[in-house]
């Protein structure tokens, strides 16, 4: 394909899994109507972020993994677009995964991606419910073509865009859970939201692929607290430039046409994967260089 | 140190050498006289960027090494800074390296890196002049602490900025020649620009440290036409917060304190180092996953 119609679908949680799953289904249909081939959804859509606190409550979630699936194939098969969820994977008793689904639009599971990196930080307690995914930095073949799947934290690290990109990956899908805390000043709130956009414009420019990103919007409480997700869902061309951006507080389909004859013009002339120093980055598996 | 003023001197070729080198020095001056205590230059700082042709006549420009050497030290000495300079080495006969000579502020070679991706794209023929970098990715210890000395092509590699981070540079300074084809489109040339700057502030930001990038300004011409240079010097945070930036046309100097405890500020909350997945980035080291 040289052109995808991509459609990021950006929303809240709508106070219950079937609810938020008809928002979801809803929006999906618009965008597939409006001409979407690919649509991505959020991180851990079909529920509140739940990660505030380490509660085995949870799990309960991932009892219907399966279920989820089913779903999901069929609204893929449905409108006719592949599909890139984001489940709560139960993979064995006490053993459980952040994992991403991607259906072609035949509804058939065209691969999944278990995210690789976890975060464990104040109101993301991740390592509590997620264990580390143990795929390689693999891209899924999708009748589309590859995409690199990563979910949230891994869009913190250059070595799996890089991986991705270099296994052949030409657009990373990144659904995504982050917001603001309330207490935290502008100034900082700012720092934060540019610092998540820029790391995976970075991405896009070093690796001369579409990047987009799907992050969740709303204040969903815990305690006297709670996370405001800040939204800014956005797709960028593979050479940096802004192709759409989503507002920060409301539901919203961000969806455009990207011509992927754009990354072989933007790397042809300034080709960085020609000039890649190879026999010396080894010490990048190294923990620390001590 | 906790805190360090950092200056980066931005301006254009003048004429010739010697005009150059004085109008190099008459600003490191003014910035020391400002309190700065780590200078830095821009790439190839003592002539004009020669490499928009192959032409042996410039390997002239290589046979003073030692005495640029001679007298940046000097300056490094009497000014009493830590001085990043970036200088045209003559190795042996016909063996030539883009190179960066790190001053103490006692005058003392504190450390070099030669550069290690070399470009070759059109009005850009450097793969001519300069044999590929032959040492690791390492900083340089200085009495300002561990300084990642990376050069102009480097910074499109976030191989390079991480590998520095990994063993222990605390800021990342890239000595630059970049610029327009006064060809190109106003918006092209604007995603060039936004790519050069959104790129370092990616390796702020993966790495939680600083990032500085010097670039020259002018019209040099060759020919029929020439290269614009940019400028747009600036100076990122650990977060990847705009600390200063320079203008694009103006001889000018960026200088600002920074607060180096600010770097674990930002890792401890945002403790990307710790999630890396190394036993899963063997593959970096691969020319391409196929």
């Amino acid at each position: 394909m040289n052109n995808i119609n991509i459609a990021l679908i950006q929303h809240s949680f709508k106070k219950n899994k079937q609810d938020t799953i008809k928002c979801t289904i809803d929006l999906i249909q618009k965008a597939a109507k409006n001409g979407a081939n690919l649509v991505c959804l959020q991180e851990l859509h079909t529920t509140e972020y739940f990660c505030q606190s380490e509660n085995v409550e949870f799990f309960k979630y991932a009892e219907s993994f399966n279920d989820d699936i089913e779903c999901f194939s069929k609204v893929a098969k449905d409108n006719q677009v592949v599909l890139v969820s984001s489940l709560f994977e139960k993979r064995a008793k006490g053993l459980y995964h952040n994992t991403s689904i991607v259906f072609d639009k035949d509804g058939r599971i065209a691969g999944k991606y278990r995210k690789m990196h976890i975060p464990d930080d104040p109101s993301f307690y991740e390592k509590f419910y997620f264990t580390i995914g143990d795929n390689e930095f693999k891209p899924i073949e999708t009748s589309l073509g590859k995409i690199g799947v990563l979910i949230c934290w891994d869009q913190w690290y250059p070595e799996a865009a890089r991986l991705m990109a270099l296994s052949g990956a030409e657009i990373l899908i990144y659904p995504t859970a982050i917001g603001f805390d309330r207490s935290d000043s502008n100034d900082e709130k700012q720092r934060q939201l540019e610092a998540w956009i820029g790391i995976q414009r970075g991405h896009a420019i070093a690796n001369g692929v579409f990047v987009a990103a799907i992050n969740r919007v709303g204040f969903e409480a815990f305690g006297d607290s709670g996370i405001e997700f800040w939204g800014n869902s956005f797709i960028f061309g593979p050479q940096g430039e802004l192709l759409a951006k989503a507002k920060s507080e409301s539901d919203e389909i961000i969806q455009t046409t990207i011509d992927m004859d754009r990354i072989s013009q933007v790397r042809n002339i300034w080709p960085f994967l020609r000039d890649r120093r190879i026999e010396f980055y080894s010490n990048i598996t190294k923990r620390y260089i001590d």
